[in-house]
């Protein structure tokens, strides 16, 4: 007998989960640690308290816990929005008339309009508890300062967010959204730091980048008594925090009945792929389903694991931040202001990074007019405008259909829809009127860029 | 025991109403039928044939069927998004102290960002189903307009939008959205009909009205073959699709083991105050529960209900609409431009007008600066930001829950949160900065605007 699986199926209130999964614990190898850029050494937890809250520093270097309970004050915000829906794609499934079936896990559906707020809302949390007076943070797109706003904004916790100046100029109204919730948002590139002048000099027309505006942030934080930094991606917390995407996933294809043959997310620096294939990664390094496949889905304009160094690196553009063994681009490489969405980092997570270099995982790069494509299709079958940096997951979820109608399988796909597009509406109305263009870096831009890495010697 | 009820409550797709449900078969007095203007006899179901396609116009003058089947065509995308979840407002009310029990119906989680998508589909589905080639229609803050593209790009179905000139350009991100979706979209009045260039003849600054945009869209319409209108708001047929809402929450409050004791709703036509009341009224009606207070929400800046006229007048400025017996402010009456949201529209649902007329239930109007303190507030503790127009029924419940702060009282509140205020972050942006204000229309503009009302003859 056929299953009957529902368009969207949400868990109840019972069934969220209450722990967090550490996907380190049953890593067979794991990530290589943060190291200090002056001396080599490997970073230990206290080295970070100057920049993390101690919860979260803890949390970061904790390689071993595999299950962390997810205090009760931040389960009283989860379930504000929580659980988020799996979705079957029945309507896409029938437009493109394969016989693959598609799910996607939606994190849209609360006001951030993105997955950030899962670990928004712990970060916040925590540093309100330790009795901090104030955060700071960068956000690329918008996403993150929303919903970093939003969690801080409960907590009565100040909040200056750095939002790099393409995306800020492009997105007014998201500034507006974060400003509702109390936040100070500042353009960067900007004078209200050494990093930023600096840029700045070198370059007044700088268009910003995330690396640039983590600087920013961190610079303001460690000058400032009884101000903590917090980063929205590639972090092993963020990560940590982001499992409950696929934590709520797992269980519930588990109430279906299904299990994916293909996992994919969009990889920016990590966060939301991270967390929504933690669970079957864990299947897959356990031998349970062994044959999972992983799809990471980047951007051509900055394609940092197709394209990249796999290298110690700073997470940061003004190189104030540790360092960290990742795929890399170059701490220095700015991604074409072109590019519509966000994803425009750098680096990676590093155990993004190292489950993609040990062969764990595949990634691919696709281009932008190619996703919005994609975005316009899924919006009128699925009836959810996605976010940009969402669609480089479904382009990458509807080519695999496509395969599948060619070669008959029926495979079960599962991707992360991370985010809805309102606040991209400037990049949507150039891809309607035709006017968006691809940019693919080059093999030399990106080796002028290699060459800049730092050399340290590990100890 | 206390009962355990959860943040959210989403029914299953099992759970989900297969019906809609139609008020008037239960009313003691059935709202009075429109009226040709020019003969004043009252309309017969063939009459409306011109303007709606054929099975709305059925379903607008159907007064006696209680239950009517929603197609399964309908329900392959209503289930793409609903249910909506009934949630209750836990950190609101900790916030405000109240002893009374919070619960709102929020039908913001879906890309059109409101609750007009329950309407849209069965339109354009209805439409689609008769072999129409086009549909026309009006739209004022957006909302109605983005649901409609939404659901004629999944069956389509070629749309016009006459925008309401003053969100046109307060909103080009809604614009950009209903493209996306494949809609031409006009500001109104424009210069593509008669009775736009009329009006921009006598005052060519006009920041435009629903009242406007509606004569442009039906004008459109029959002078184009195979074209029909739809309209957003006001009608019985809408109210009927609206339905949805309340009896999605009935079935939840009655899983719940909880009922409301006041059922408030924000009123521009009334189409999500009659379809949030609809079960909850036919209770009242049939004295299953007499004592249920019912609270209509309106904006003093257009006051329909509580300093309006009950009385036949057009649904549209330019007069070539039926005639309804409503509460109105005169179909010339523009509300002021300075007025953030939607909600501006001269006349009231005939349903919710008979209902208010014959007692079974209040209204209130409140300034729009109070209504935006309390979409920040209540954006703060239930991280969702409201729609300028759900907020003013978030105002009232919030008022209601502090009068029972002071009388001790326990009451369960249910309101309805229609929308979420992602496109109205220009309104938010003068809010924040402090530089909204509120307006009144004085009573001898009212009057002036009510000396014009039809004098008909009703036959």
């Amino acid at each position: 007998m056929e299953k009957k699986i529902p368009y969207r199926h949400y868990l109840t209130e019972e069934q969220l989960p209450r722990q967090w999964y550490n996907l380190r614990a049953d890593m067979k190898e794991l990530p290589d640690p943060l190291r200090n850029p002056a001396t080599g050494e490997a970073l230990k937890e206290e080295d970070l308290y100057p920049i993390f809250c101690k919860e979260l520093a803890h949390q970061e270097m904790d390689n071993t816990t595999r299950y962390v309970d997810i205090p009760e004050g931040i389960m009283e915000i989860y379930k504000q929005y929580r659980p988020a829906p799996l979705v079957r794609a029945y309507n896409l499934e029938k437009a493109l008339g394969t016989p693959a079936e598609i799910y996607y896990k939606f994190e849209g559906n609360n006001t951030s309009g993105s997955h950030k707020l899962n670990s928004a809302i712990p970060q916040a949390y925590y540093a309100k508890k330790q009795g901090l007076k104030a955060l700071t943070t960068e956000t690329g797109a918008g996403q993150w300062g929303s919903a970093l706003s939003e969690a801080c904004s409960y907590f009565d916790m100040p909040l200056t967010v750095y939002m790099v100046k393409v995306s800020y100029e492009q997105k007014p109204f998201r500034r507006t959204l974060m400003q509702t919730f109390n936040a100070e948002v500042i353009p960067s590139p900007s004078m209200t730091t050494q990093v930023g002048k600096k840029i700045l000099a070198d370059n007044p027309n700088c268009t910003g980048s995330l690396g640039t505006a983590i600087s920013e942030a961190v610079e303001k934080a460690v000058t400032n008594e009884g101000s903590r930094y917090v980063l929205g991606s590639v972090l092993n917390q963020v990560l940590l925090h982001q499992s409950i995407i696929g934590l709520e996933a797992y269980k519930s294809m588990e109430i279906l009945g299904v299990y994916p043959d293909v996992v994919i997310g969009c990889a920016g620096g990590g966060s939301n792929l991270g967390g929504l294939i933690a669970p079957f990664m864990r299947d897959k390094i356990t031998g349970v389903h062994p044959n999972t496949e992983f799809i990471a889905v980047e951007p051509a304009s900055c394609p940092s694991l197709t394209r990249g160094k796999y290298a110690y690196d700073f997470c940061d553009t003004g190189k104030i931040c540790p360092l960290a063994k990742m795929y890399t681009l170059g701490c220095e490489y700015i991604p074409s202001a072109s590019h519509a969405g966000g994803l425009r980092y750098h680096g990676m997570s590093p155990i993004i990074s190292k489950l993609y270099h040990d062969g764990y995982m595949k990634a691919v790069a696709v281009e932008q007019t190619k996703v919005f494509e994609a975005a316009k299709m899924f919006a009128k079958y699925e009836t959810i405008l996605p976010a940009p940096e969402s669609s480089h997951a479904i382009r990458v979820a509807i080519d695999e259909a496509l395969k599948c109608k060619e070669t008959g399988e029926k495979k079960t796909i599962l991707f992360g829809l991370t985010g809805t597009g309102f606040f991209d509406m400037f990049a949507y109305d150039k891809f309607i009127k035709g006017e968006m263009s691809d940019y693919i870096p080059t093999d030399e831009e990106l080796e002028a860029s290699f060459a800049k890495l730092p050399q340290i010697e590990e100890k």
